[in-house]
């Protein structure tokens, strides 16, 4: 069961209201990197882990972003609350669909789920999650390096912490599983090209710990300069053309 | 400047098609995890990544991935190749779509660049690939799982191994960047809550590496049992009701 | 600020798992008629809307609905928990994304921002609340109809009253405002079209309250029975087709 | 069938052509509270309604959706005439896309049917159309206190009008089925929490019609100050995790 | 000004409902292909094309495809009327959404404008109808190929009739122009590399009339079996990573 | 398998970087007609293309569109180079997402697989490519109208030049099919409508060579200047409203 308190984990106050530095805060609303996809990233990945102690960390995180939706979409109303005098053609979005936030990114475009990344398994979940709180730290810092307003300023560096904060945890949660240096996961053996590394972009080619020397399991690492296909030419598809015939019903 | 073989970097070849399991496999060819995200993802990386001995990586990696996406395609071009002794109502994707692959998923969603996560910082890019290579990963056991042709299932197994191949890879990478074990990356300086962690779930709550004992960087965590806001009421909205007088253009 | 109990609200117990309704159920977690719909829509409503009283109408609602969410996810969790049981054709959006719920679709659409509707004004963002809830009850109808597991089948009903309830408040308090049954609302005065009924698509026509008798303000309707178009032609638009001068750039 | 007169129902004359104003007014061509959302949701609805009273009133009213498409489009195509004298970053989308009107809404977002509400129950249906026209109207004042040209106020206002009488007709519509003010409709009887009401968003609470007095059936409203989740520790999910054995397929 | 009669171009007469097959038809009422996708392209074009004969055709073509999107939701109508004897798995989509059509695929994914293809030039606008055409012309005999209704099929055979009179039109309208033949229109002058073919998938390599002879102007092709880049190591991206110094802010 | 070799087709070489144009060139990138729209296009076209030499010319000019991705990806790193001195609130979507390319169009929606026409019929596809290749000139050509940089406009020219090359290929394909003058193709025989044209828009009627004299194959066109429908009254839809009798479960 979901509780509200109406009051932000923070303060929120905003010193000179700005409706076009509003529309780039949308990124943290309704944007691929934003609040809502990691609030609803962790909470839908919740339901399916079972361990009961990763369950709770994903659920007090996830209630955590809601929390920060609300701060961003507090810094939204502020920044949007002189917006009959803004100059028409400035701030568009909020021209047409009125003052506060709104699910849209930036640039007018819808959330959607297709930027949540969550299933079948805690190690992937987790490492989503650290990818998540990447591009989340990411933007923050984007808009804390376009932003003069002081008191906006000071909610976002709090909010670029906290993704620093989460990222720690989600780490902590590999680790103790063994899974933070370690690629392999799951149930099926890889066959025997696990160690091969193709030199597929030719030209400017350099060697790195990524492909010369060790795995982190201690195999040696087989750097192919030169790869040849070794597939044969696939067969030729069924015919579909023009002159196929038709297919028969078959019920 | 792309180059292509006419053959698969290794054979791929279907015992008994199915056109049903031909939709599942779609998943892994236009959807959230296959292969053209993974491939468009690293390749668009590529363009804005500095260090030209991570790029180097990051096409040789993306190169593979556009190559597996032909594999992939392969596998769906044979298990369809029945599709007229497919009965009517069985796989109805390719009976509307026609045979071979298209760029959606096993639902039938169209592939979308929203699945693809990239931009501002090469540490977050390659955090976003290792999530990408978890979900590939992830997928492609579901795939094997429920796959009884010996055939596809090879195939199935090599794209598995080679998504911990590079999953190795981005580690390695990052490690050479101090950021494996590190939740710290980019200009700004959090502030001094980094190190909290609140418990806003609350009941069977559990304690682990995560919530308590120390970060990655000494810190020790300082968790809150019983969070409380600190940010006090947040100012109401302006007035935008019923009531609220037009706005007049300002120009 | 958000909070988080481990419990339900009320108690979800499936009886006989069932992955195919599973899927079926994710209409109202991940489907446009869902449960994030609604607590979405009106939760982002309340950082626009003046009125105190309503701001807080509309933020024990959202939380009722993420609350209802949280009750959809269990029973989805519950539904699948025998997937591996489940043949492998059948569910086939679990077979591919693992157990529990997603954030798509019971035809594995993903969640849309799209389907939210809100901004500019508090009469506008009531009405469409009132056709939220309409929407979800009508899905949760539909559920109840198909399912017969008991335990599942009361937890709906459960879902489907609280929609009623809803709907029941939003009426309540567009009715305080004196828009219940008055289309007019906003700061623009309608021209003297307003009582005007067109019969534009004509054959079998009938007549009801709709289009004779008096407007809820009392004015006669004026129902025109063979509309003819009274704007001329068009001017032709500017030439830009293969013919046309090239653009030159203004800066 | 449908037919087509190469005239507009009424005059549209732009005086002066802004193609960044035309960019707003995509808003109502292509937006999600635009003519082409009514259209095609009363002219979808009209399919499946049983009664045919309000079947021909959907197509009337749809009809005229699409004529005010035209009557949109034709103010784009005017305001866009102009465009080779327009600075080259004004109006980027006629810049890319070319001069009139496309499907996208004035953030450049491509018009989804997901913005479509229907299906199942008149009732369901006529209550979504409500909400259509309040969104639409809604945009239309947004339009009309940033437009400074006195033809396409005027056309702005007379598609604005129509809203409201098409809202009326929609309310009259639902209210002749004694369900305007009647939260109930459909076969299945709510269960005995239908009059609760929960304060689950605490802090700065209010009552009004809405949660405290009756609802419009009469019964007595149940306000609960203090909700307490009575649904228990939810079961744990099955394991699908790293340990999780394989699937076996089910066929 | 659209107008409307209540009656369809030619008879629908579905002999056996089959929910199903309604889920199939879906495909050309919300679909990529569909007869929504066609009515609204067309439609659309009609704003911006100068020479007032082509406008007229494509107005005449658009009204005859919102028709035929009658015609197939009439389909749609007449096999979902025995839903409720339909087993509760199959025709999902109908099951959750009602009877009837919906703006959604077979695969149940809402339509996009982003299907529709038009702007700029009258040139481009006709190529992408007949692309359109086709595209309409071979839905309709997948749908033909897998129906066993006589009166489905009859009315499916009417709507592919019509798709390739209008590819006719298309076609002619483009010929009257001198474009049907030649690949070249529009204001900028191609460059000298317009005669040069590369052979960049290698192996299994083929000529034919488009990589030997000459061209439709009569130049002759300039075949390339090894092309070798010309464009050098591009410049490296400007530093973004990690260590790059903080973006200031320029007002 | 593809390769790469980390060289352009042709040097891209921007004179002086704007990360204003450079926003503008996303629509080439990510874009509805941009290059990834035709590398995938063509790409997934010849998976299930039967003639084996037509498979082969559409895996050439894939990957070509592949090699053009690159340069246009070059084009928007190299105008991005200066975003540090770039006016904050110019360019949003690089001071959100960094510098460099991303898969969005320039007005920052997402790359959508809806973009892609193929599948079925190699005539069908054929035809779609001349559409695609006729929409990209044209994007082509209003970036170079508005570009004034001489290195940028140099690569834009022999960008649009290829799309040139690439029509006039797939239109000598589809000539030596005999399908680039003539309508029909595909296993269905066209019903007795086939030489019917409908004057469904009204007024300001013309003529052509599409609604007069033959058709491509010599029958006569059949000019009807008032259609009138002969469809008869559909039948009623099944009751699904609100009266209606619950659907009971048939398994």
């Amino acid at each position: 069961m979901f509780l509200h308190r109406k009051e932000t984990i923070m303060p929120v106050k905003v010193g000179t209201p700005d409706a076009r530095f509003g529309q780039y805060l949308l990124e943290q609303f309704g944007g691929a990197t934003g609040e809502l996809t990691a609030a609803l990233q962790y909470w839908v990945q919740s339901f399916h882990v079972t361990n009961a102690a990763i369950r709770d960390m994903l659920q007090d995180i996830a209630l955590e972003e809601f929390s920060h939706l609300e701060m961003v979409g507090q810094l939204i109303v502020q920044h949007t609350a002189k917006l009959d005098q803004t100059p028409v053609y400035d701030a568009p979005l909020f021209q047409m669909k009125g003052v506060g936030p709104h699910l849209v990114d930036s640039q007018g475009s819808a959330w959607t789920a297709a930027y949540v990344q969550e299933g079948g398994n805690v190690v992937r979940d987790l490492r989503c999650n650290i990818a998540a709180e990447a591009g989340a730290r990411q933007t923050y810092e984007a808009l804390i390096n376009r932003c003069d307003d002081e008191g906006t300023r000071k909610v976002l560096v709090h909010l670029l912490t906290r993704e620093i904060t989460h990222a720690n945890m989600f780490m902590k949660a590999l680790d103790s599983m063994g899974k933070l240096d370690n690629p392999m996961f799951g149930a099926v053996q890889p066959d025997d090209t696990v160690n091969i590394v193709f030199n597929l972009s030719q030209g400017d080619d350099h060697r790195g710990p990524w492909n010369e020397g060790t795995m982190f399991d201690g195999q040696k690492i087989n750097y192919v300069e030169n790869p040849e296909p070794r597939g044969g030419l696939p067969p030729a598809p069924v015919n579909n053309d023009d002159e196929a015939p038709s297919i028969v019903p078959v019920k």
